[in-house]
């Protein structure tokens, strides 16, 4: 039995609001049930892939935590490897380290020195743009192993922080808009 | 152009072991090399999927963070919904908890209380199975949700820690053992 495939105001339907996560003031958009209904999270893996198939991507990038998820199914239909961005300390291996700003203070991510083979055409997949920050950081690691970024997508970008205007050197799509 | 599926024993060559990790006197079994390879990465998938197709499984959960990357691929491969578990306070809408015993002091994961239908069958897909105790936390998290848990499936085991003493109510597979 063939169902027709959702639409992005089919996934955006199921995205929940959650007040007050996770400070006073912000609204979290929880994607938990988009994951949870098997339609819906194929759907969202063909929209963030988009017009990539199979042979055109050697790797897709997920950060931790939550853009594991859609990067690494997303490997798995382009028929891709997976590489995982880490927050620092937790990569065992030797990595290239980038911090970025916070709100508050600093943060910083790494990949592994050898995560993927220089020229290597890759996705950079996570499930939201915000400020950008650790997408820009990503990319930065991202040259620093030598890939080659097609294309950066995120299932839900919120417009008003202005997050694209870090990554202006890459294409960049995104599913949802807020 | 066909590739052989890969063996347990091709993964297996593929791990890397790296001495003192996260601690002195850790061997820490990396496996970020299974997944930058295509093949690897989705014969690793097939492996932990099993005998099981789509139709059979509603929901496939993972652990935060690095069980997230094959529970959601397998998801994908099953036609199943994803469910994450995750660490206490990571999760933005209610959820039950459970806490389990470290070398050192406690920790505490995580499932929305709505994760899944009650009667859902589900996997539960992680990296490693060491002491038991995330895994055997989980599975109390999906009881009170009232999945019914068909398997519980790793990609290696380290069998001298006897992680599978926790996990007797349940069926539980792992591809490499050490």
């Amino acid at each position: 039995m063939t169902q027709a495939k959702p639409t992005r105001s089919d996934i955006e339907s199921a995205i929940r609001n959650i007040p007050d996560f996770p400070k006073p003031g912000i609204q979290f958009k929880d994607i938990t049930p988009v994951l949870a209904d098997p339609r819906l999270f194929a759907g969202s893996i063909d929209l963030l892939i988009g017009n990539f198939k199979p042979g055109m991507v050697d790797a897709i990038v997920g950060i931790d935590a939550r853009g594991f998820i859609f990067a690494a199914a997303a490997a798995l239909k382009l028929e891709a490897g997976f590489v995982p961005v880490r927050k620092k300390g937790k990569l065992p291996y030797q990595t290239h380290e980038q911090s970025y700003d916070l709100e508050y203070g600093a943060n910083a991510i790494a990949i592994h020195i050898d995560a993927v083979k220089p020229g290597s055409r890759v996705l950079l997949i996570d499930d939201l743009l915000a400020t950008g920050g650790t997408a820009a950081a990503a990319a930065s690691l991202l040259q620093k192993v030598g890939a080659e970024i097609l294309e950066i997508s995120f299932l839900i970008e919120l417009k008003f922080l202005a997050g694209r205007d870090k990554l202006q050197n890459y294409p960049v799509r995104s599913i949802i808009s807020y």
